[in-house]
């Protein structure tokens, strides 16, 4: 992988491969689009680089909105709390960053990050700490790697902030997400600082690189009005899970999070079979009728309009919506006890284990 | 007033006054009682100095315990959190602190303070920001004297800590209840930062001498086998309110709170008469069988037991429990309007107007 820069342009693609890793959740890329463009038509394209560019002695930051992805779409960033945040955390340190990390490959977190590296002139890494998208701190490849997640600095747009310190990243989520909800259900955070050596250990590579190219497929089929859910299954090694119409949806916001689920009727070649959905904040479980499940978190579960193709946020599921359900590997750190015991179907609460996505469908 | 030293012995009057203007809240001193002890010990006696000594470019903190009294029962301090609070904030400040502050005259927070001034060698002014106990971080002179809560630090027991900003001191209380809230309900604090010249203008003066006279008064009467009442109403200009039986009691622990409500049967003089006290932490209002109100927030409502003479704070109310209840006038800046907006009983939710305790009394 080589060093590319991205321009006002380019945040097209990347908000729609955003929008599509992000499982359904992390919050609609466009808000982060829109401020990333405005930050890179104001202060110049952003330098996107290759994690084994950066020294190891190199203080890297990763920047990102925390909350109920339902809360951001009414309750807008101002535009540089994220920034604001990276300030109050250099100060902390007393040093500044040398380049910053999208802590998440999907949903607002893979767009906003471009907003600060325009406006501060950081580059960012090619890569993040998920992969997709995950609804909780502590739920990133470096807590497996032993990077802690604090000092952190969570701020909001009406100006407060905390710099947060903890014994462990669990700890982490729980007051960062206590602070989250009295802000006003959303937040901005600088978190997980971290040597350039122990982000090249921790990251997983070329994650902004794919999303850009997922973002350029979904672009490419739609101009030729082909639903891109067969050429991103081709280029992801993804498995079709269902192709279904929304026919209930229950949601509430709870601690933070944008929590429920939904029952789905299949249209098509799954007329006559019934499925659901679960999330908090992400797709986290896909099921059959008889309750058997397709796929189920860690592995990425991703929904497509099924009409205009376009991916669909778990905040835009509604009463009727005809989707295209696709199924992703994790990342193989993931599917290890070490990444189960902190993303598996059972830290969630769902009472089974893990079973890859490609034996699930093998099996249906 | 001059200044004057404190032993580990004196820490006994010093506790049971702070009982007693403790309100009914402010946490169990006695815990606080002991830690001041322990560290007197080690570290030699207290140094309280008069506001008048400390110079006006002096930075003055005060120290405190934040969260419901019924936790702190249970969830006993490991003793250095205030004093690492205390650190963190000189760190975030780039500054050592000069001089130490009560937060409150009443409870767990008129005695914690004097652990940490043994253990840092630091004077603690002969004063404090409330005059008795309130509940919440915002009620203190200072606020109506302009002085900012934050930066602050609050730290918990298992080594997580949290730098706060904030834009209002309604703000601070917000996200450091928060906190306290996910550290298990209790917390220690370092907060309110200000310079000498700010703290002359905000303290209330001389309460902890107050707070050991009231201890000593308390003291010298039930070893002459009397009820302190009558010496206590003599001393500090107060009004006897009732003396009564709890019948009845409910308490819950929310938001960081512990709130609930106390029905009393009158005996001896008040034979055949019913009353009742509600509390947020601290009793926030009296009132008789009809409903009246005896006293209300911000003037002081206080118990003891009607035995023993010793104060009775509202986690040791119990059914069968006889009490004289005493109230006492506040400290004139809570009876003012910007006082009252803080403290009244409108803020707590009370749906009457403050009048004076002397006035109510009167009439009653």
């Amino acid at each position: 992988m080589t060093t590319f820069t991205v321009s006002a342009a380019d945040m097209e693609p990347i908000a729609l491969g955003g929008a599509f890793l992000g499982t359904g959740g992390g919050g609609d890329p466009h808000i982060g689009k829109l401020m990333a463009r405005a930050a890179i038509e104001q202060y110049g394209p952003v330098r996107v680089i290759d994690a084994e560019e950066v020294s190891d002695d190199a203080l890297c930051v990763p920047v990102a909105m925390m909350g109920a992805p339902t809360v951001m779409v009414e309750k807008l960033p101002r535009g540089d709390e994220a920034r604001e945040a990276l300030t109050q955390l250099e100060t902390f340190l007393g040093r500044k960053a040398d380049a910053l990390i999208c802590i998440e490959a999907g949903g607002l977190n893979s767009t906003i990050p471009f907003a600060v590296a325009a406006a501060t002139g950081l580059p960012l890494i090619d890569g993040d700490g998920m992969g997709r998208a995950f609804p909780e701190l502590q739920m990133v490849s470096f807590t497996m790697h032993g990077v802690a997640a604090t000092p952190m600095v969570i701020a909001d747009e009406k100006g407060n902030s905390s710099v947060i310190n903890t014994i462990s990243n669990q700890w982490t989520e729980k007051l960062a997400r206590a602070q989250t909800v009295e802000m006003g259900g959303a937040a901005l955070v600088a978190i997980y600082p971290m040597q350039g050596a122990r982000m090249k250990k921790g990251i997983l590579r070329n994650t902004l690189s794919l999303i850009k190219e997922v973002g350029e497929t979904i672009a490419t089929e739609r101009a030729q009005n082909r639903n891109p859910a067969e050429a991103l299954i081709a280029r992801l090694d993804g498995r079709r899970l269902f192709t279904a119409r929304v026919v209930d949806i229950e949601r509430r916001t709870t601690g933070g999070f944008a929590r429920g689920k939904a029952i789905l009727k299949g249209v098509d070649a799954d007329q006559g079979r019934s499925f659901s959905v679960e999330f908090q904040n992400e797709f986290l479980i896909a099921r059959d009728g008889e309750g058997t499940a397709l796929a189920t978190t860690p592995d990425l579960i991703c929904a497509l309009d099924a009409d205009g193709g376009l991916p669909i946020t778990t905040e835009q599921l509604r009463y009727g919506l005809a989707l295209s359900f696709i199924g992703m590997p994790s990342d193989p750190q993931w599917r290890t006890k070490a990444g189960l015991d902190l993303v598996g179907p059972r830290y969630f609460g769902y009472d089974q284990d893990f079973v890859p996505l490609e034996q699930l469908t093998k099996a249906a």
